[in-house]
């Protein structure tokens, strides 16, 4: 159900980031963005997984070495279709990538999210993932919407 | 005595970063490529300044807005040369980027820095520039080297 995303995941994977409906368009960009790098270049440091149902693409998740760490793993997205939210979709996307991230030595797994409302199921899903908060940059988005910071050891 | 570096500054700006004795070969490569990306690209969102007395390349900064966010800029390096230590060289580069980020909308500027022994110097010099330390993440560069996050609002 769980795979290494494949290039035709491309556009399921934009859709179903967009379907959660907190992300700004220059954030689905920067999703094209990695996701290209990813497909191009074994090596980029971006790995993306899919959850795959029935051919549907359910949910994804993005994550890489962090540059200039030994060890520690930067998720930059997780994330499930809306249509599949309470599936469990997102904790079994997230268990794998601690999974994957053990298998290459990985110690830490990092998670850098808002502050703002829309994020707020995000957050929950992070605690109940056994990730902890290690700090805040008030107003680091935008005036108002702080950057979190969530780690989890592996 | 302050200007964007010249592309002939790149190897006195590595030589600045080796001098201080405590940056890794990885990351003084690090230094080399975004310095790359300034020469190549005035809009690859790396700013370079020189520190230059007489000629001589005695510091240099390196700063730019922090991608996803309205109004905050990383200051990525500030250093300067082992042999220019207490001459205020680092506290007038700061204040310029400060002034640079002001220029262009910056609100907060933010850094991001080891906990190692090495780089107490360093944390002393932002506490110094009115830095407060939003947050720690516990053994992020290698067990028992955290990652300090200081901030400064503009």
């Amino acid at each position: 159900m769980i795979e290494p995303s494949l290039p035709s995941d491309r556009e399921p994977i934009a859709d179903a980031a967009r379907s959660v409906g907190v992300f700004t368009e220059e954030e689905i960009r920067t999703i094209y963005e990695l996701f290209d790098d990813y497909v191009r270049d074994l090596a980029s440091g971006y790995n993306f997984l899919t959850f795959r149902d029935d051919g549907q693409v359910l949910g994804f998740a993005c994550w890489g070495p962090t540059p200039l760490t030994e060890g520690t793993h930067d998720l930059y997205w997780i994330c499930a279709h809306q249509t599949a939210l309470g599936k469990g979709v997102g904790a079994v996307l997230f268990q794998r990538v601690e999974e994957e991230c053990r298998e290459v030595g990985g110690r830490l797994l990092v998670i850098w999210t808002s502050s703002a409302k829309g994020y707020e199921t995000a957050r929950r899903f992070y605690a109940r993932m056994g990730c902890a908060q290690d700090g805040r940059i008030r107003d680091f988005y935008t005036p108002g919407e702080d950057l979190l910071v969530f780690s989890k050891r592996l």
